[in-house]
């Protein structure tokens, strides 16, 4: 225990003091061009590893240490003090961050950061490094100013998020008892607003495939040949058309099976988000949403499952006209998936409808893509989300949205699906942060909220351990 | 009149004797890179012209002369002696050719034309030098061996045909009186095989526009906006699937309208040309031929009205997977008419239905492109094309094919629309000699048999009038 003036010093004041220092540590991280998705930055990314379990180290994690995969490193790191009969956390994060294209439009360079109106600016300060940071540095308040942390924490970091976390599975399975926990809090995901808090319900799944359909072996004068061969375009047309109809439903027979319902209580959290038509479409540039019916939009985009053409190509494509028929069409088609979904049982749909639907005369190739994860749902009043509802509730002194994100976060799929434990997610990022664009910033304001939150959030183990 | 030996020489013997000259000549031709779709050619394309007009004038046509349009020039020639009571045909063909990309692909340089085993190779050789150089031949062979021509014989030449004739029409307009005729022949077109002719009867019209469906103003994330609003590639899917039913026929509200249903005497003369499904198929490397349902395979290329996807694209079009709900989604689309649509009334049929049938939530824009062009129908029984048939049968021993092409030769539709003179075609290049692609060529046989064809359909007149 370590004692200031005669009294003990708080988490709450070790954070105060150590703002300056924290924000210069912050900024130090940032400089680290940890571009996961160029191979020529992996140094970086072991380099920002090597970095976090230092920093780890420093803030009292003493066995922190790197760990490599068969891509990209983890950085893990644990502080089992609590002892056998108190619960063990996992907190997560990522060290890697996005391409900084197009550079030009970065008002400074990316990795040179910079604090301008209590903000601090640079490629990776909200998505996840600040975010990542903060329950770092909240371990080290609690250890600073207190001699033993109430509940076991493990830390585990990767630098493959923002490729879609490629190994990050095969080393969870072989490293499950190390990494074996009670409740897991992400440090990645994000806020409803500066003065609203959000707890995270749900994420979407994924699944992506291709359409590849080949009409004559190659390109033909379509002066000559229409009408007596059939046109892949046309054909690739008529396969999209088919599986939605003109109302937005997806029509996949089977499709919606595994959907939950929503229920009363799902609709009224939805409904107690303000969320508004005109504005909504007026932001997107559109004359107005549009969707499945029988569901506001905010359900639509909440929790219901979609299916997206991400693009297509087929024939000629500059000015004017050239009179081909063309010889191949292309689509790539993305499914957000939502509880129980199964991207790989949606894919036999697919495939099945697909092949029910393929016009005469034409080929039809279906590829599935790698990039696959499932649905994403907390139950209701689940330990881990409760604990994090009692933090936010008191920080921001108002009751948390419950809310629901068309992406995923890989990992929390990953450790349901390997140890059965729903994760929460607490992180402050706010919308308007230029996440995986120009000038991305995050708020210092949000970095001192997000240290207090995950000390209130080790803190009430204490009370209820 | 010329007198060899004694006797009368005949325009045989004297296409005979000059046999080696002539290829000569059509080599100094075809050797002019004459290009009217490249600016970097219009010199050569004017020299090509001037070479023309210097031809004409060694083969008798005094007045033959070079006239300048808005673009590209024409050649113009007349041999009127024959008086006011006999009739005026025109002959036509182009001096202008293709570009030559890919040039790698060719064996020898496409304007050293060489000769190999019967065969002169080089761009143009065949579309369409060596075509319209053989009636002047022709002339030059009757007004050496005879002292008049029975006819008048006007001849144009232009040098814009392979970009469209753009400005053909303004000019024909313009030189009406000059141009008048009874009969016109184009030297521009083909015959069906080396041992059976054909005739022309028709060729389609053509119309072209681009469809452009605008959802959100940028691209946006699908994971994010999907479900929310409309996807412009769902909606151009559903737009191209609704122009036409999954048998092929075009859905457009009033489009076969205007269209000539075929009689049976049609349904006899396209039965008489031999053609094979499986064979055709298999040539195109397709399963089966396919198109709309109550006409065969042959029926439909040669005088069914077609509507094809001429390319598409939308959103990523690269490697993997990128979750974007596209902001964009184009298509190009031609039609091929048959007589007697017009091109500008299926345009607003077109337009109308594309507003009826455009999804909600996008919009939707339809643009006419300039290329335009009438379908052509030769009555049957009609004057100048019994004539050809008449030389045909008797070159060939055999009654010509009554041929339908999918393709246009846009003067026959003008001078049908300012003269009401119906065309028609007198041509002898094959589907095999390479025309537009590498390795181009003329059958130096076709060549003879060319100047003999058109000496035999003057000689006719001298029969009949």
């Amino acid at each position: 225990m370590k004692v200031l003036g005669g009294e003990l010093m708080s988490w709450k004041l070790y954070l105060k003091n150590n703002k300056d220092k924290f924000i210069n540590d912050l900024s130090q991280f940032v400089s680290i061009p940890s571009i996961s998705a160029i191979d020529d930055h992996f140094d970086d990314v072991v380099r920002a590893g090597n970095w976090v379990a230092n920093r780890l180290q420093l803030a009292g994690i003493k066995n922190a240490r790197l760990i490599s995969t068969e891509t990209h490193p983890v950085v893990y790191g644990d502080n089992l003090e609590a002892g056998n009969t108190k619960p063990t956390i996992l907190i997560y994060g990522h060290f890697d961050v996005q391409p900084v294209d197009p550079l030009k439009l970065w008002d400074k360079p990316p990795f040179d950061p910079y604090i301008k109106n209590g903000k601090i600016y640079g490629r990776g300060a909200s998505d996840d490094k600040g975010n990542m940071l903060a329950p770092i540095l909240a371990v080290e308040a609690i250890l600073k100013s207190n001699s033993k942390l109430p509940v076991n924490i493990k830390f585990l970091f990767e630098g493959q998020e923002e490729i879609g976390s490629p190994t990050l599975m095969p080393f969870i399975r072989k490293n499950a008892n190390l990494l074996k926990s009670d409740m897991i809090f992400s440090a990645d995901g994000g806020q409803f607003g500066e003065k609203q808090p959000n707890l995270i319900r749900g994420l979407k799944g994924l699944l992506a495939f291709e359409l590849i359909v080949t009409g004559a072996k190659t390109d033909q004068h379509s002066g000559k040949h229409g009408g007596g061969i059939a046109n892949p375009a046309q054909a690739l047309s008529q396969i999209i058309s088919s599986m939605k109809d003109l109302s937005g439903k997806i029509s996949i027979e089977g499709f919606y099976n595994d959907v939950l319902e929503l229920n009363d209580d799902d609709r009224a959290a939805i409904a107690k988000i303000p969320f508004n038509d005109t504005e909504y479409a007026e932001a997107l540039g559109v004359d107005e949403p549009f969707g499945e019916t029988g569901y506001s939009t905010s359900e639509r985009l909440a929790i219901r499952p979609t299916l997206e053409i991400n693009g297509m190509h087929s024939g000629y494509q500059g000015k004017g006209i050239k009179t081909v028929l063309p010889s191949k069409a292309f689509a790539k088609i993305s499914c957000r998936l939502v509880a129980n979904q199964k991207p790989k049982e949606i894919y036999k749909l697919v495939e099945k409808h697909i092949h029910k639907h393929s016009p005469l005369g034409v080929t039809v190739e279906v590829r599935k893509l790698p990039s696959e994860a499932n649905p994403f749902l907390v139950p209701r009043g689940h330990n881990s989300s409760e604990v994090v509802r009692k933090v936010l509730r008191e920080l921001y002194n108002k009751e948390p949205f419950e809310v629901y994100v068309g992406g995923s976060i890989p990992i929390l799929s990953m450790f349901l699906e390997e140890f059965g434990v729903h994760g929460a997610v607490m992180s402050f990022g706010l919308d308007d942060e230029k996440v995986h664009a120009p000038n991305e910033f995050f708020r210092l304001s949000s970095f001192s909220r997000a240290q207090s939150a995950y000390c209130m959030l080790i803190e009430e183990f204490g009370k209820n351990c």
